[in-house]
């Protein structure tokens, strides 16, 4: 079973090629250049690296969301465009979940997935390993970094931050006089190699079911909303 | 500063760019190929990716060894190849503490670095990490799983093994009753980053000095010696 994972929910952007559960190659670049730019070619590079091509592959994974909107909508669009031009089933995961995937097999701690949503929010959800396995404690979510902060007081049980909202957490939650740690850097952000992993739990879908989770309106879809509100 | 690390000392070869202490990008690949079709095609791939070139970065860094006798050669002659054409100085570091680089600031256990390194024997350095740095606790050497057993005794701590052998040792560690553990996958194999981490403390040196580290002789050298001994 051959997967081809895509992240780019976040300032970075990566491709992995998933062989029977083993990471075959991945490929992991953050750059000043938009995603749009550089995701399918970094696919290609890596695939022609290893004498294949997108046929070769048994299904494209992509994470869907949430992360930042375009990033979200590009990675989306190239699993879409992958899979539909090489008939292809997708497999669409949480940004959040795919993040906790590479921890495995770390237990003891409650993993907080946080990434920085603007506007005072951070999208997060927590898990927590489980024989090599990543359990779902709640659903990907929006909230402020202090109802976090109330959700490790009511836990009472360490948080181990991932993602690229994880240092403020951690510093608050040291702060809040909480148990907080920090994963290994190259553990921290999200990458496909984490996509893959989280994909080989699933079962693959036509790839016309591929839907991006932003978690929240865009800022157009806001201030369409709100300026509609005021001329009614 | 911006180093372009290399590290071809196993099956997987990898190349990465480090700027200022982050990564940049990093190209990881397990293919059937041999490092020398493949090494140099990733690190100009990568190179274009960044629209950059060799000439932009400030120094190359590589594993120098332990490792397969091939693959260092690779790496070392990659790396002094790049770095003479560009004019640029080199850090060449041992294969066994870039692997441990990639483990801060995992506090507490012993890291073992463990590479097969056939006929009975693995590739073994000892390091911990203290305030966000790898501190060395034994010299790169060539020993036998038990002599490995007999310091996790004398010690009396946990150890945290990375490295091909680091499964075997592992187990073996489990069976004998220590206190063994094993990091998430992505951190127990060598990568070009782990390269690049240890690189940062270091002062690179004119690449005329770099020469790799193979800790004991290769097959030729040894069947040559012993055919020599006959003959007298």
């Amino acid at each position: 079973m051959k997967i081809l994972a895509i992240e780019s929910s976040a300032r970075a952007a990566s491709v992995a090629l998933a062989t029977d559960g083993r990471l075959t190659a991945q490929y992991y670049e953050e750059s000043a250049l938009t995603h749009s730019r550089t995701l399918l070619k970094m696919a290609e590079d890596m695939l022609a690296g290893l004498e294949m091509t997108v046929a070769d592959v048994d299904a494209i994974a992509v994470a869907r969301g949430p992360g930042s909107f375009t990033g979200v909508r590009i990675g989306v669009a190239a699993a879409k465009g992958l899979a539909w031009g090489a008939e292809k089933p997708v497999c669409g995961v949480s940004t959040l979940e795919a993040m906790a995937w590479q921890l495995v097999p770390m237990e003891g701690a409650v993993i907080a997935s946080a990434m920085d949503a603007r506007r005072g929010q951070i999208y997060n959800a927590l898990f927590e390993c489980r024989d090599g396995e990543i359990v779902r404690l709640t659903p990907d979510r929006a909230i402020s970094l202090e109802e976090l902060v109330d959700s490790g007081k009511n836990l009472g049980r360490a948080y181990i931050f991932v993602g690229d909202g994880g240092n403020i957490c951690y510093n608050r939650f040291r702060e809040e006089g909480l148990p907080a740690l920090l994963p290994p850097a190259s553990l921290r952000l999200q990458t496909a190699w984490g996509v893959a992993l989280a994909a080989m739990k699933r079962e693959p879908q036509p790839a016309f079911d591929l839907e991006p989770n932003y978690l929240r309106l865009s800022q157009a879809e806001r201030e369409r909303l709100e300026k509609l509100k005021k001329t009614n």
